[in-house]
């Protein structure tokens, strides 16, 4: 079975789309890239990872549909998520004689997914491009929201653009390739937009994380299902992030901050945002009717979920320096977005540096009170 | 006296600006920028050739307003519309320090304001610029509609995005250095600007195109004023190009084609555009109530005006080999803007591709029917 969820962003663009959910979508993009009615010619971006896994199905159904497919596979990695690297694919759009109607189809993670759709947003001032998520985290995530980017060795998602795919097909089978600490990482989302906005969705992790570290089909649907259609809510109001958008920040800020610290490749993403909820759950207990039994109820998921939960010892303070760089951090205003309680948050700008880097320092100890 | 023109594009975001048309503005940047609310750090991207002349007031008024300035000066000509300089520039955002408030400022032609504007277009994935254009060709044409680019080897603003500016500042002291082929080329797209919507503005050129080769203050209000009112309706109407936009392509199909075929650097794009303007002209009488005595009449204007209305002797062919590779090209349909009247266009598509060359060779030899 498929579920649909739609995508409506009010930007006054072509911008409502399709997020397909289901088993067996692969062999089904030439026919939905037909019926949304996508010009002739087609660039696949793709990896060395997912090319010999999928790249094979993707090309043939395509072909069949009656699509002039052409492909490039690049290196597995972040590092590829370069400006120089975006230029090399823009150099395959007209080697391969893309024209305004034609797409790209980004087959791959978050890495592919950000690289192909920040060149699909500057070809020609925007083609439209098909968004084949292949890890749980791209596709509870990443896939939604048309965010895209290249990384700076400033800052990473420094350059980028707004840009919403015209489908996205996220195929489940796919996630049973994946390697456990990935599968966790994308897990580290799932309970973030629990948190967030879908109490429900929270309890019902709660109530099973076995059955999620099992993929089971049920639970994976429920997961990825759920996540596309909270982020697309708040997307759908505030695609560019002038308000409620920030929400998906939590855990984030302090994720970010944690991520770059401990140098990238230490945690996965979804690791660092682990840590960096349990963190930002902390400062909620302040300004929000969350009290310490939810800290301790959410790391004690995150860790049944195979999840860190504090940060390697020593790494508080460094992780400080970094967050006081980011881009969030406007004209020096410190904005976090943190829950009003569990399945609600809201972004405030009440909490001082020092009150961040003391809940940091407590939960590197493994304390779960700021009083 | 400052006249104000405001542009509203329907795209859903913050995107409504204000036009100021007058003298004595590159001294009130300062002021203006501060009244608008734009954060405290900007990045002046300028070139070798406006520089010494404009560079050290526009600094001093924003530093003045209390704006912590920095600037890059790029070298002049269109190589540095180019991927490369791009990323060399958004390099400099960086070393700036260049917040999600900060803006870019881009003082020069419209080679200057489309590089500067990609580049605020994509870091932190999309930043507000300031247009401060300093020929006549970017104060009525670049600087309105939000299109930013640079060029790609295969094609010129084949790689770019929509990013509307946050103030336009068209300070017409600014004309009179401008040298005597550059100030032409901007006629001509006024000239065009009268015959795709304002038959009055074409008349009031027609009329006295001497007052407007002496760049006298009236002349040059009503040029940069009338031409930035009428391209604003339209592009507030349809920033994307799904529709409307195109007649702004008028001249153009054929001027691009024109301009590569010649090489780039032979013709100015003003003067591309001048010739192409008589093709199409040409072609209208086809399809639109258009006479032979329109055609000779626009010919008698653009002579006036100091540009040419005749391709070069055996342009055409290769004119016609460009013009079939054109993005506007879409998957071999042939779109062009024409006139269904002096004063009015509209995008047809049943001009077939032989009908163009006949028309090409038609304005090659002066002769100006088609029938």
């Amino acid at each position: 079975m498929v579920h649909l969820v739609n995508v409506s962003v009010l930007s006054g663009r072509d911008d409502a789309y399709t997020i397909h959910v289901g088993t067996g979508l692969l062999e089904q993009i030439g026919a939905l890239c037909a019926a949304r009615g996508l010009g002739r010619k087609a660039l696949i971006v793709t990896n060395e990872r997912v090319a010999p896994l999928y790249l094979d199905r993707v090309i043939t159904s395509l072909r069949q549909a009656g699509f002039d497919v052409h492909e490039v596979v690049v290196p597995d990695g972040e590092a590829v998520k370069s400006w120089e690297q975006a230029g090399i694919l823009l150099d395959a759009c007209v080697s391969a004689g893309l024209e305004r109607t034609s797409f790209v189809v980004a087959l791959g993670g978050g890495v592919v997914g950000d690289l192909a759709g920040f060149v699909a947003a500057v070809y020609m001032r925007g083609i439209r491009f098909v968004q084949v998520p292949t890890t749980l985290l791209a596709q509870v995530d990443a896939s939604v929201g048309g965010k895209v980017a290249v990384n700076h060795p400033a800052g990473k998602n420094l350059l980028g653009a707004f840009h919403q795919p015209s489908l996205v097909l996220s195929d489940l089978d796919v996630l049973s390739t994946l390697p456990d600490r990935e599968f966790a990482a994308g897990m580290a989302e799932v309970v973030k937009h629990g948190l967030i906005r879908d109490q429900r969705l929270y309890d019902v992790i709660r109530t099973a994380p076995d059955r999620f570290n099992a993929r089971a089909l049920a639970a994976m649907e429920r997961a990825v299902v759920d996540s596309c259609r909270i982020k697309a809510e708040i997307v759908g109001r505030d695609e560019r992030e002038q308000g409620e958008r920030a929400v998906l920040n939590f855990g984030h800020t302090v994720g970010h901050a944690i991520e770059a610290a401990a140098g990238f490749g230490t945690y996965t993403h979804g690791e660092a945002v682990a840590i960096g909820m349990v963190v930002e759950a902390l400062l909620s207990t302040v300004v929000g009717d969350v009290t310490q039994a939810d800290v301790e109820a959410l790391v004690q998921l995150l860790e049944a979920l195979n999840l860190p939960t504090r940060p390697r010892e020593g790494l508080a303070r460094k992780a400080m320096d970094y967050l006081m760089r980011d881009k969030k951090v406007q004209e020096g205003r410190l904005r976090l977005a943190l829950l009003k309680r569990v399945g609600w948050a809201e972004v405030v700008d009440t909490v001082s540096p020092e009150m961040v880097y003391e809940a940091l320092v407590r939960v590197e100890d493994g304390r779960y009170t700021l009083l």
